[in-house]
């Protein structure tokens, strides 16, 4: 992203057409989108955590030297021969329904979605390996968050295509087929991404106890 | 859907911003989303044959007398008893994945994804019971269309706030938060909504032998 977001079409620019639902009409509510894996649920200390588990006599890279999205590159790179451990880490049954929320995710969650002209979506990308992990992503969304949340999920490996106003994300770069997604992204901190100056307008969430609430209340049209 | 769907917003409207994507670049090709039961998998052929497996005895409404779009609303008109046994079959281990393709889907499918400019995905609502139905929908699709298409699966109960040019759907009103969705949807059609008339600019691809090529071509920016 180099430039400012542009805010989802307004009820002006829209052409005529039958509304076709949402309790806000016209598309008058402020769209929220947050990522799961690092933003809700605690991927990295649970990769790490499993690894430790299953494999005691390993070295391994603490989170605070991560570089990189995949913990498979973070890892590659000072342990290259543990890649394969990694891998079969976050992909064992019970890995991704075992995942503690992320500080704070759950709080915000609820607050978001009682939150006038705000609508929320969790919006995940699964494993290519789809198996335990997507009906563990339901599960676990499902048990933290509750059904109106699982109701809100969205699976898919392209996020560009996911129209709304937000998306908090800890993936540095989030690539797909439309090079202008609608979202602004917003970086949400993570060990793998704290290293990263971002340039304005770029903006980061530091945590879910940062102020969530201001940066939707700047995405508002006026 | 009362007036005419626009296209996306064009190369010319588009603010700038970094290129995060997309072969085409700067959104050039044509998106198209395709629903999954009753347009790419027999969904209703699918409940009739197990209900009948399963319930030998029971009355049941024949695909010809269906009318409205959920199998339990169908059945339900004529047969209220049988609600509960029509659930327990779709929500069966072994339903989605067994599910025949609809005729020709599969050729379309490989067909489109190698048309030039073309984006294709496969946009699906999973059940609230989530399982099995969703693990079974990503296998349906890496046995019928092969892993390139798991890649463009997007899960999602609300389809309003995918952005897309074209939606082939057999559902005849696709509701959700977003009231003025991207897509122009095209009415597939399917034995529970055959006897809608549709008035013009809203259109049907009456099957995959049916003329989807034209419809397509219909929708790209000159």
């Amino acid at each position: 992203m180099s430039g400012p977001r542009p805010a989802r079409l307004s009820m002006q620019q829209r052409p005529p057409g039958r509304a076709v639902g949402g309790a806000m009409g016209w598309g008058a509510a402020l769209r929220v989108l947050a990522d799961m894996d690092g933003v809700l649920a605690d991927f990295e200390a649970g990769v790490l955590r499993a690894f430790l588990a299953r494999f005691p006599g390993e070295p391994r890279a603490g989170l605070a030297g991560r570089r990189g999205w995949l913990p498979k590159e973070q890892h590659q790179a000072k342990i290259p021969l543990c890649h394969a451990k990694i891998v079969s880490v976050y992909e064992s049954p019970g890995f991704f329904l075992g995942l503690d929320p992320i500080p704070g995710a759950i709080e915000a969650m609820k607050e978001m979605i009682q939150m006038k002209d705000t609508e929320v979506f969790i919006c995940t990308s699964p494993l290519r390996k789809y198996e335990p992990c997507i009906p563990e992503k339901y599960k676990w969304v499902e048990k933290h968050l509750g059904p109106e949340f699982v109701d809100r999920l969205i699976l898919t490996r392209d996020k560009t295509i996911v129209s709304a106003d937000l998306l908090f994300d800890d993936k540095d770069t989030i690539q797909g087929v439309e090079p202008n997604p609608s979202w602004e992204h917003i970086l949400f901190t993570c060990c793998h991404n704290k290293h990263l100056e971002l340039k304005p307008p770029h903006r980061r969430l530091q945590s879910w106890a940062d102020d969530w609430r201001a940066i939707l209340e700047s995405k508002r049209r006026k």
